[in-house]
């Protein structure tokens, strides 16, 4: 049966789409989208741009980006071996976007930490 | 010292914009703030559109919300009592941002499903 994309819901638990949103909109996973939209990165590069990552949580990350078709890896057989990472066409869309949502969140700090001290005062 | 947003860089683990790309750009913090884009909701409610969200991570989830200023919570002193949440004019705008990339994943799912499988068959 072909999956009806018309159909899909992120608000079911059963759909899909729903493990998808858990990849993309994720901490680590729109880090490491954002980060490929300026090009292509080596591990090492992507674990020093993606600051605070560890090196385990950005494998993973990139296993599941990958598998969604998100992320290409390319092994060079050089010695030493080295693994480029580069978004494909459909990654490049969904940075585009989490890049959007990153730029709203900078432009957003002030009014955000605004919000941050009046709440934290009004419990302290 | 004023906060200035044109240094707020989310790739610094130390930037506090970091720590709001955990909370928007997470599964459960995206999902609330998407859901919420259709007008308030109680409690109850949230947490049945949210489909599979616990009570204490739906809980947490408003509390993060509320605190970086994107969610109101009205309490109602009525019997039962009952509490609303709406989104802030702030809310308003990331929520509408969340459901655009929402709206990306459910029209991407079927070059989604077929890169899983690729991906799948593989690693078989």
């Amino acid at each position: 049966m072909q999956f009806m994309a018309a159909t899909a819901n992120v608000y079911n638990r059963n759909c899909p789409s729903r493990e998808v949103v858990g990849v993309i909109a994720s901490h680590w996973g729109s880090l490491v989208l954002g980060a490929l939209l300026d090009g292509t990165l080596r591990f090492g590069e992507l674990r020093r741009t993606v600051n605070g990552i560890s090196e385990k949580m950005l494998a993973q990350t990139l296993q599941a980006l990958e598998r969604n078709g998100l992320v290409h890896r390319e092994v060079h057989p050089v010695i030493p071996p080295h693994v480029d990472y580069t978004l494909t066409p459909l990654g490049v869309q969904v940075s585009r976007q989490v890049r959007g949502l990153f730029d709203w969140i900078t432009g957003s700090m002030p009014e955000i930490l605004t919000a941050q001290q009046a709440y934290d005062t009004s419990r302290a």
